[in-house]
């Protein structure tokens, strides 16, 4: 059945599907709807089509369309993102906008360590294109087998490896993107030094698809990793391991590329939820540091008896109880692998509200100390922990319902009530209420109660000046000024 | 003689006046004239007084002001910028607002590296402050006796120890500005991750004052040095040094903190002009090349076994025709002043077009080997030289005149020609017109002519957005769009 939008917009769809063919745009429903829901299946919504355009000048061709015609364009790559930004709103308005055809990696120039990709590549496919070189791309996460290049740029996204590398804002070195209006803007070619005045690209980065949409990148390499020495040391409190964190970036200096903690319940957690899964240290400790320090074929040799200097120097301070060095790939593995199976044990326990947040490195501990037992006292029955990227500054703070807690009806009250308290507590501490998964349509709401007026009214001013139609991935991470505030 | 400009500014002038006290606001010709003219030379302009503000709360007054009266605002630094940035225009408009009296640093951790100093702190100060705790600010640059804190950051400041470090961009962790509505944003605390949409402070790096005035900023600082190693290297063409850059590259990896070369013409011209120096190498070279390594505390004992190995192997793999190491301080330091005292060394030879140019780091010897020619073909007489920050693949590339030259003549008539054909020739090499000295007037009419017509739309964009009046530095490196074209 055609509803009225359909009918009105028929003249756009004729256009658009002649534009870009029948594998360019679909209105399938069996081919469209696996796109409309998030990965987490928090956020649904519907569209008018998929766009699936194969070279950068069909997304310039396909957005004068949507500008003509006043269409929204809610852009996608590997729909892996963790706050809803790349699904569309329930209006059937939009066009979700895939990149995943335009997957070519034109150019990799080992020499320059430099690497130019489509906005559709695959960040696994990346990696791998990356080690046929003898070359690195120094961001990983979970979502790698589906997460594309213009994905990770348009969400800023971080990692376990932040620490030593940046986020995708520190390995972009040139960028390409059509404006709101069309007009493809290009900036392929890295200078590393350029002061021809703003440094546009980086209003391309992290700003989730509302200013433009990605189609190309060029991307830094590094050496590849020749070894590695993951070590998994046991601290009594938080403070300590802020105390560990400080001696390691002494110690090891670049050689540390990650620094990751958690306390002895989520590692019980893993160790209930993930069969093989073993504690790394044979008594508990309140709380577990990872700390992973690598060589590049020049200063491989002497790796291993840096990280046991380290160690020992460590424990010499005081600042560990125990600790214990991978032997090998297979127990650096093991290790990391307790990590990244907090998150999925944590969600096989019961409901649970999840909160990105940063605040400024040397404060995390005195916030969780202050921030856990404050969650706690409110909510009675509620569990409380922080886990994740100390060394940025950034925790994941999860929120477990008490038990018994039924989860949909939890979490639309007790759970966002807890949300408010956390998102009010990380703002009064100068922290972020996303610290690398973005606004999206999650924490729409939440960064226009709590942000700062000055830095809102900034972001509407570059939205409005740069998409003042309002059609790219609306309702996502910034508004339009109010009507009334327009010129 | 009061003009007609000041009879109608008269109420503007009274109320800033009762705003900034007499030591804030002045318009004593002794006390102005002297930040009317830059510190080449090159540009001269008036002003209707020359504010001093004490603090963040006085510049916001001020603006506010400013904004009220349509008065324009050009911010001023150290006055040491390269192409006139910081220079009123001849109009007698508006308001010099120096930051110099904003120079308190009034935060430095030691523990988390960071130092937050107000706009105003010169360069040379910053370097003290954190060298009294053991760390370092890790950028340089000539003019660091004068440039100020507001001024790198707002021209992204370069220098020798981009390579390693970044450029300024790189250094900001967190930023305060005053918006030309007179609004204060302030994000100076610091968080490594923060993904609540558009990296706003990206805005005020290296848009010289066009979009706001950078009131105060928290930077990182680095470990101290404990040890470095000069490497002066003779090398027998342009692509022979850009091999021995990736050989350092992968050898020394982050040890590696600068890579500069000369020609052997640049060298005869400091020796010709300095008095005390010495060529490091017994033989004459077409091409010499500077390289510095450095350890931290951590990595000093087996600085020197890595830089001779280092070097060791460019000889095998017949990178280097010769080459010193520094066997001192005193050593590595005269090694640097021959390179430092190129630039005073050429234009005490007599007139000379200068351009501070970029392109893509691996092009850098093909760009010289067609430039050089090109331009001495088509201006006979006329030499050019590059040399500089090769592994930036930043050269300053400069035409001398044919002896005899008369300096403002040549420069007017042929120099400027001479600049066309460099500016052209860059563009078509995808490189920019501006690498590290920024637009400001000197090259405004330039990039107008050579800019990416998208690139100049999105920067007028923006400037329109947060700059509606046009008050801020106006004349400097963008324009508001066209009255016809705007809403």
């Amino acid at each position: 059945m055609e509803t009225a939008a359909d009918l009105s917009l028929a003249p756009f769809l004729a256009e658009a599907t002649a534009l870009l063919g029948p594998r360019g745009l679909t209105r399938d429903a069996d081919l469209v709807t696996p796109w409309l829901t998030d990965w987490r299946g928090r956020f649904t919504g519907t569209a008018l089509a998929l766009a699936s355009p194969a070279s950068t000048a069909e997304v310039a061709a396909l957005v004068r369309l949507c500008a003509a015609h006043g269409v929204p364009i809610v852009p996608q790559g590997g729909n892996s993102g963790m706050s809803g930004g790349a699904t569309p709103d329930a209006s059937g308005r939009a066009i979700l906008l895939s990149t995943r055809r335009m997957n070519a990696i034109p150019k990799l120039d080992s020499a320059a360590r430099q690497v130019t990709c489509e906005a559709g590549v695959v960040l696994q496919t990346l990696h791998e294109a990356a080690e046929a070189q003898g070359l690195r791309f120094p961001l990983t996460l979970g979502g790698k087998g589906s997460a594309t290049v213009g994905g990770l740029i348009s969400t800023n996204a971080g990692g376990t490896q932040v620490l030593r590398h940046g986020s995708m804002r520190a390995l972009v070195l040139g960028l390409e993107a059509v404006l709101p209006d069309g007009t493809v803007w290009s900036s392929l070619t890295p200078l590393k030094k350029d002061n021809r005045g703003f440094d546009l690209k980086q209003l391309f980065i992290g700003s989730e698809g509302t200013l433009g949409i990605v189609t190309a990148a060029t991307l830094k390499l590094v050496p590849e990793v020749a070894d590695r020495v993951v070590i998994w040391a046991g601290v009594p409190t938080i403070h300590a391991a802020r105390a560990l964190l400080l001696h390691c970036e002494n110690a090891a200096g670049d050689a540390l590329e990650g620094f990751e903690v958690l306390p002895q319940s989520c590692l019980e957690a893993v160790l209930d939820h993930v069969p093989g899964t073993r504690a790394p240290l044979a008594e508990p400790h309140a709380w577990h540091a990872l700390i992973e320090v690598v060589a590049d074929a020049a200063g491989a040799d002497s790796l291993r008896d840096r990280a046991e200097a380290m160690i020992a120097a460590a424990f010499e301070a005081g600042l560990i109880s125990d600790a214990v060095l991978s032997a090998s790939e297979a127990q650096a593995e093991a290790f990391w692998l307790i990590r990244e199976s907090i998150a999925p044990a944590e969600r096989a326990k019961g409901p649970a509200m999840q909160h990105d947040i940063s605040v400024p490195v040397e404060r995390m501990p005195d916030f969780l100390d202050a921030a856990v037992p404050a969650v706690e006292t409110a909510f009675p029955g509620t569990h409380a922990v922080g886990f994740g990227h100390l060394g940025d500054g950034n925790i994941h703070f999860h929120c477990i319902a008490p038990a018994g807690a039924v989860r949909g009806e939890w979490e639309a009250g007790t759970g966002k009530a807890i949300s408010r308290m956390v998102h009010d507590m990380v703002t009064r501490w100068h922290g972020s209420i996303s610290a690398e998964h973005g606004i999206g349509q999650l924490k729409h709401d939440e960064l226009e109660r709590l942000g700062d007026p000055a830095a809102l009214a900034l972001q509407r001013a570059v939205k409005g000046a740069l998409d003042p139609l309002g059609i790219m991935n609306p309702g996502k991470l910034v508004s339009l000024a109010p009507i009334s505030a327009k010129p």
